[in-house]
């Protein structure tokens, strides 16, 4: 029998229809949860977590971003995008040893288990080692092995992606799954995304690529290709495959219908593409074309952190204040984003992004003992409009605690600091 | 000889143009900065507060608010300004009692120093009760008799406000200044602005107000006046008289060269006006003109919380992605927003909102021993792009600590929390 994980006295709040539970239960066995009741628990369990003054929700989903990139945070601010890319990022990127992909992964899951983060994405390089950070430290991740498709480099992206789908897919559990993840229309021919979609067929993974993020990206596809990113990937077939297009910024209505057609799934980061200038994504047109819409913070390097409360509050402030539309995304829609619908956004289903009989024991709780979090009018809305992933106080995955009382129990804090600042004295020496 | 108080080993960020101390010192005798240095203090100190690992700044100005507006927290999101003024916040407030104001703002007060709010703008009403808890708590406070200037009403929020200034104004210890706070120009019509104008005059206070919050408002103005809201108080004589105009969101290029030629000082409240609706505040514009701009909060019933730092990171995202320029509003400038430009605007001088010899002693430190603020690159930036409230430690106003460790020194929490819910168990019945 496994062992079983009983959280008691708990406001729960399980993204399903059931709704906000005042006082439950939640009980965990092995790494699914195996019971959602109000009251009280009556049976045993092998160990009892007491959440008094505590919210339970399912742990966050960062549907994109670059965890190494933490190692760039605060290095280059204020620039535009392709500037930032091109005289800051890249060259840095290139100095990039393995190892120091692991310490700066080490340090985004630190950062991340300590906001509420359960499951993260990346599509970055020297994969094997986020891979490795994952399987460690107990957080999920979906990972891609970023491609960028001009010759010569481009085969050998194939071949070492290939490789590492075969190597990490269903890994650690199947906390680790893998994704192929061209880097983009601008950086991936035509003819190397079609590659890409039938290596996708062939491995049965699905992809993940960034899409019209900023104006320059889609004027430039115009007159290269005569059509749109969204158009151009249509076009080349990859959305045949189950595809995750992060940013999504500047899309046409035309765009969105074909996405819709697709069920492309959408990665809205509000807050990297506010800070790269990018604008705000039309996300209420894809919202009422059906579409599945998860939250992200991107990378480190143009956010400045990996705090998925942050988005969540972006997500239900920006649109509201850009489309004067005091009733768009309400702060449940932003917990969707957050939690069940970036699930399906990464392609992770049975339940996940939810509590409830059978889905995975991901799940964090939240202090509430705090005075923006009075009077208790809506303690949903207090949770988006109101506050902060500092509240974190526990987060478990696949059914183990990874922090408890704010204590990290599978990292070192200390030792990632140390390691970091290591590596950085000789990357930007 | 007074009391001095020695905070060691800072990172400290003075916000002059002195700029950061990688470590140093800062001494306070009584409630003024004595000294602040770099290295080690060679003297002796009645009282040492070790800051390793920490960053001490200035406390943060939150320059627009109604404090106890915290009771309608979460009450009613996702409303129309109107509508949400008109069926959600007045009939409560109607039904407000001097007590539950005094509950409200401990409570806001309580969220405001635990998130390293040093002073606060205040116009609402029973005004005598928000200056008490100012005055018990130990915070800083800009106070306003929020004045509706429709007969009969109008008459006697004059003779309050002035009963209000003689009682008030420089009272605990100069803590609490005061000024006139006609509510906007859709509710004080031009020869009731006249009086408050004139009453300003003979009292020798400044004036705070709502100006040009929505595009309805402005519209209206234009219908009814023939001219906007900011060209309206022109005439009128209101920016003879020092005055601070919140949210400022529609206002035309003429406007803002008449707030430059008066020195009108400017609350930018970026969360609020986002929440409702509103829009975006060309703050770009305001700051290309030399306007001194400040960042408030606004009520908590339209944010929903009191965090300056959510207005600073706001401050300097917004406006980089709604005007595609990611070089607009710099993490140093939103500092300045949050710190001594928040500070002028409020009409508070003598180096307020700065760490130098003599300012006042209002200020905060802050744990940098977060995943967020690593790698070192740029602890500016983390603090505006990366940082959160919570990892403020301490707070000092006036030379007096109010919170150590987190842990609150003038004021009850659990207390507040329990008055809060019994004051809402009645009005909310």
């Amino acid at each position: 029998m496994k062992d079983t994980l009983l959280i008691k006295n708990a406001s729960i709040l399980p993204m399903t229809e059931a709704g906000w539970i005042e006082t439950g239960y939640l009980l965990i066995e092995g790494n699914r949860i195996r019971e959602v009741g109000s009251g009280s628990y009556h049976g045993k369990a092998d160990t009892e977590i007491d959440a008094a003054g505590k919210v339970v929700m399912p742990g966050l989903v960062n549907t994109h971003g670059h965890a190494a990139m933490t190692l760039l945070r605060g290095y280059a601010d204020d620039l535009p995008l392709m500037e930032w890319l091109e005289t800051k990022c890249w060259p840095v990127e290139d100095r990039m040893t393995a190892d120091d992909i692991y310490w700066g992964s080490q340090l985004a899951i630190l950062e991340m288990i300590k906001t509420g983060t359960t499951c993260f994405t990346d599509m970055y390089f020297f994969m094997d080692r986020v891979a490795q950070a994952v399987e460690e430290t107990g957080i999920r991740a979906v990972l891609g092995r970023g491609m960028i498709g001009f010759p010569p480099k481009g085969e050998q992206a194939l071949r070492e992606s290939e490789q590492f789908v075969r190597t990490w897919n269903g890994a650690a559990n199947g906390r680790v799954t893998v994704t192929l993840a061209p880097h983009a229309p601008y950086t991936c021919p035509p003819d190397y995304v079609k590659q890409v979609a039938e290596l996708s067929a062939e491995l049965n993974v699905p992809i993940q690529t960034h899409l019209s993020e900023t104006k320059g990206e889609v004027e430039r596809c115009l007159a290269e290709h005569g059509c749109t990113p969204i158009r151009l990937m249509e076009q080349v077939g990859l959305f045949e495959r189950p595809t995750l297009a992060a940013h999504c910024v500047h899309v046409t209505d035309e765009d969105i219908e074909i996405m819709a057609r697709y069920d492309v799934k959408v990665a809205h980061n509000p807050d990297s593409n506010l800070k790269l200038g990018s604008g705000v994504a039309p996300v209420l047109k894809m919202l009422d074309k059906g579409l599945t819409v998860g939250l992200g913070t991107d990378g480190a390097a143009s956010n400045n952190n990996l705090d998925m409360f942050e988005e969540m509050r972006q997500a239900a402030m920006i649109h509201k204040g850009v489309q004067y539309d005091p009733v768009a995304v309400s702060a449940y829609q932003a917990l969707q984003m957050a939690t069940v619908n970036g699930a399906k956004a990464v392609f992770l289903e049975d339940g996940h992004g939810t509590l409830q009989q059978g889905a995975p024991a991901d799940l964090i709780l939240i202090d509430y003992n705090r005075p923006y979090y009075y009077p208790r009018h809506n303690l949903m809305a207090h949770l988006v409009y109101a506050g902060q992933s500092g509240d974190v106080t526990d987060v478990i995955v696949d059914g183990r605690v990874l922090m408890r009382d704010r204590q990290m129990l599978t990292m070192d804090e200390q030792r990632i600091y140390h390691e970091v600042e290591n590596v950085c004295k000789r990357l930007f020496a």
